[in-house]
């Protein structure tokens, strides 16, 4: 048996999400049906997370254990001719048997993706948060500073999060226009469930000029998800990377 | 009854192209079912450019005669609530009731989206040509030279085509780099029946040194779609903008 690791990207629009359910189309199930069809055995995979039905990712990683004769830096290719065009292999490795693509993660990098022209969104609906309205750019920043850091991100957290704990280190929170995109970039040792989501939504309501960027620290020391703005929609939300400490 | 001119864009990704056909999901056909449950009165509408399956449109111009209460105006927002989401009218206005979106044009304007980078590519599947592999920018943009002007453009015509000239125009047609995209512009004062996709098809295969860029000259000389290059896959295919000469 030899443990393998992937490197996947896929458009999140069909699937419900990257977990298998019962009775869902979802991405672990579909490239588990691709690897039995490729090595002949039932093979769970495991992720470094589940993005949640409509969340794309660049980045996403998962890793497996076979006895196939496929060489492990063959997977990808062999694999992308089983799978459907929306999930592609990027890269296949052999790593130690007892690597663990979530418990060994020591950051993940996500990207939210606001479309902010009226113009063109009706290509983007699936791919962004398509918002044409106006937009304090600059009080978005100075937002994002409160993230960065480590804080306590209990008001971040959508309620029925298993997670032991709910502090976490935040590397970069950066929010920049990228015409005709917005695009808020965000690194951490780990994420809560929804986190990316929610602060996105509370730094619209920020740019709306709804809340004032320094009641973000607010929301942050409440530790209470009632305040502030509402869950950004997932169509905008992308897992682009995730770092391991080799 | 008024004339009414709207502007529309839409994702071709689930239509078989524009114009209306037995059994076949079509963008004429949605907005005109839209527009009967607005207004109640069956309406065919004329556009301006028939785009095949899988073409997008950022502007569209359609027009119409309808005798209901409904300001011409407000067209855009009344039909938004009726259309799904992979079609937006974003502007509509009363015209004089002799206007053609078709025969009064006097330059269309078309783009063709090349996605030139591996990772991502699984996003762009539907809105571009996705190609990683090496590209001769400089021989693509020195072949664009010799399509600018008016030539007999025969031989980039799909045969079938009811034109009763194959003589054309071109105004421009600029080929560009916009990290990750390579994106080519052109505008006629018409096309032939995939003209902007066959022309592509060229520009690939000089990009990708399988022609010399002057060969294209030939190419127009020969009046003969046998020579030259594959046409290109629709979904890098954009109808950007219709002009008229008011």
């Amino acid at each position: 048996m030899v443990r393998i690791k992937l490197i996947v990207e896929y458009d999140g629009t069909n699937y419900h999400g990257f977990q298998r359910q019962l009775n869902a189309h979802t991405v672990q199930a579909e490239i588990e049906q691709c690897l039995e069809k490729l090595t002949g055995e039932k093979i769970t995979i495991v992720g470094a997370g589940r993005t949640d039905a409509g969340v794309h990712a660049l980045g996403q990683v998962v890793a497996f254990d076979s006895g196939a004769a496929v060489p492990a830096n063959k997977y990808h290719l062999a694999l992308n001719s089983f799978l459907p065009p929306d999930i592609r292999v990027l890269t296949s490795e052999a790593v130690r048997p007892d690597f663990n693509p979530r418990f060994d993660a020591v950051q993940k990098q996500y990207r939210y993706l606001i479309y902010h022209k009226k113009a063109g969104a009706v290509l983007f609906r699936n791919y962004a948060y398509c918002y044409s309205g106006e937009l304090n750019l600059k009080a978005m920043q100075e937002a994002c500073t409160f993230i960065k850091g480590k804080h306590d991100f209990k008001a971040f957290c959508t309620s029925g999060s298993s997670a032991k704990t709910s502090i976490r280190t935040v590397k970069y929170c950066r929010l920049g226009e990228e015409d005709p995109f917005i695009k808020l970039e965000i690194a951490a040792d780990g994420f809560l469930y929804n986190m990316v989501r929610i602060i996105a939504g509370n730094l619209m309501e920020i740019g709306k000029g709804r809340m004032k960027p320094d009641y973000l620290k607010d929301i942050i020391d409440s530790r209470d998800r009632s305040l502030g703005g509402p869950t950004a929609p997932p169509q905008g939300l992308y897992l682009a990377a995730v770092e391991y400490g080799d």
